[in-house]
């Protein structure tokens, strides 16, 4: 099943900026990993921001919270969730 | 060039049946068109309400407003438009 | 899973009120039915509102989509979806 | 009588990790003694949020607010009230 | 037990005048009635809006639905409720 | 006249204690001072919120104005006024 | 006392044109009158808008509500209302 | 002096469809004049969107009142007017 | 001309309490200089707020930004600007 | 193609003034580059306001992203971005 979800990041500007980094690359790696794994099949920067637009494709409501909120940079996002379902009008839906 | 998409569809309901349905059966066949011209690669129903996320893929904004304000729907839509770039995180951004 | 669902009808005072009539009995008959079946294990009026706030237990997205868009009310209630999951506090989530 | 509540939890980053630590556990430990007592009914967690859905049985207002007022992280939350009836498609309700 | 309501009126400027003036009226009344009954206990006029804030002291939450849903105006007004408690600066509150 | 008047309190985290119980004494002492005045007729707190609804009977805006922003929690506050009038439908309006 | 009002004006484009043409002017002629008894001290339009922003000075917030209701343009107007006061740094409140 | 102006046309979807023609011809033939007259030096459309963002240059705020409130969709339009200024690191105000 | 100007100010709680008194008293200084200078002719301050409403008489917008952007309090403040012009109303509008 | 692009800067209180020179420098010095590459085509300043609205001219909305978020204030804006394409009614676009 699929969700859309909008993470827009937010680090605190006071935070040491070694911690951040930090932060920043174990985001990195977990979000490949997860594309690797065929969990997060679409990622993408919005254009003038820090934040993105993504697909994941999980099991269940329960993966994708245990995804969302382990992800490294979870302290700092607001997160934005809305189910997905095939379009009627999708090519992929016609008969 | 990518586009997101979101459109919520509000057709007055005072609006004759006849006209209502012949409109939805155009909208319908106009996307599957753009769908099958490679200009809408992602087209997703939003459960719960009459309103889609969509990903369309154009030359240019002119483009893309071209094609939005030629829906059959059109009059009848809010239509919010966000800008995409390739996510540093993305798998295929990968050296 | 489970989703939390709110919805606020609006039907516009100027439906004939045979039709309005029709509708709510039709809505609600819709709705004991699947409390019956067992997927609608939750179903509050707001105080002062007519709106409710439900929970419902659907075997995926696409499950709910098709529950809600065919409510005989539907095109009349404004819904707001929020996917739940089991909270770590939950006593049943206990060792 | 029941109220819905919503808790979005909020704990400033700069909060030492110690002190974070014991208050995320008395908050559990609260909020398992107030189901036990019955007093807490539902507890859910919202996908992708430090956030929870409750709905509360109490004996009035009153009992509602200092439960509320009492929980370990109360000065981190904010926190939304709506009050239930039952609805008169509530399978329980018919005759 | 007390509840904070606000209602703001809006009533549909094609609705036939005889029929607002008769649900006006029939408010009156029943606002009246309730006043008189001790369920309402305090009923104000915001200045310069089709709106009231009140009190409203009953012995449920159950019972407040079945007071604001049977307004005559109730399918004309926006309805925001608000749980009250003792407040503990309240000078009935001191010991 | 009367003023319709809801007090958020948002007292910074950061703060010494000490300054805040100060603080909130203060607070409360003035508040118990202006309803013995006859000043702050009803002083109710929101079930779940560090806030309050109250109705204060001046003279003037200007008498309000200097009794709220003498309020010792003043500065940590978010103030929200409204005017009221005697309401047609009140009980003590009638001839 | 001095209240300042906003005034945004929206009257329903189906109204016969003869009707509106009638309120409209009932509206200047009362305000220019209100204008000459001192009620209305200040009245501008803002630009691009059919609103207006005023200044009123009354005896109370009684006679405010007396004269905004009265208004022939008042059911078609959402109307917001602040109380005004003395400022510290006024040039009229120097020693 | 520039002022920057957002407007969002919203034409009532039961306005007689010849009356309509007649107005947007109408906007039309006034934007181009105002333009060759050198008071509308941008006008760009929103992409997806029945709405623009001009840029107007006018003598004073009441020539721009003036211009606006005279366009022949006035009455069906949100303008939304922010004052300009010379940007400190605008090119033309080097020295 | 006339633009109505709304100032909230807000001054970190941090902020050391000497730099506070300074830049008030700076502020005040030059509210007072500008309204003898005539380009401030209305200064009001809303009742149980740090805000003040004000209308401010200059020679164009850019006369404007100077004014504001030199404010000693400017960084603490958030500006909300409205242009005005003559009200048909108005009573010095009528011939 | 053209994107409207509105900036509000907010840089924190306690940042080092040095620092913010440091950075106000660099971005008035980008800033300023950018023009002459012909990228950034409008830049205006909104009265009353630490904020620009701004129209950027660039080749993809990739490159407008590379720009965006090389700006060295980039982290203390908040950034609005909005397609622009050619008006039906600009001069520049009639036969």
């Amino acid at each position: 099943m699929l969700f859309h979800v909008r993470m827009d990041v937010a680090i605190p500007h006071d935070l040491a900026s070694q911690e951040r980094d930090k932060l920043v690359a174990a985001e990195k790696a977990r979000a490949l990993e997860l594309q690797r794994a065929g969990k997060w099949p679409h990622l993408w920067r919005i254009v003038g921001q820090y934040s993105n637009i993504s697909v994941l494709e999980v099991d269940s409501p329960d993966e994708l919270h245990q995804i969302l909120s382990s992800l490294p940079l979870f302290p700092f996002m607001r997160i934005e969730i809305t189910a997905l379902t095939q379009h009627p009008s999708d090519l992929a839906a016609q008969p």
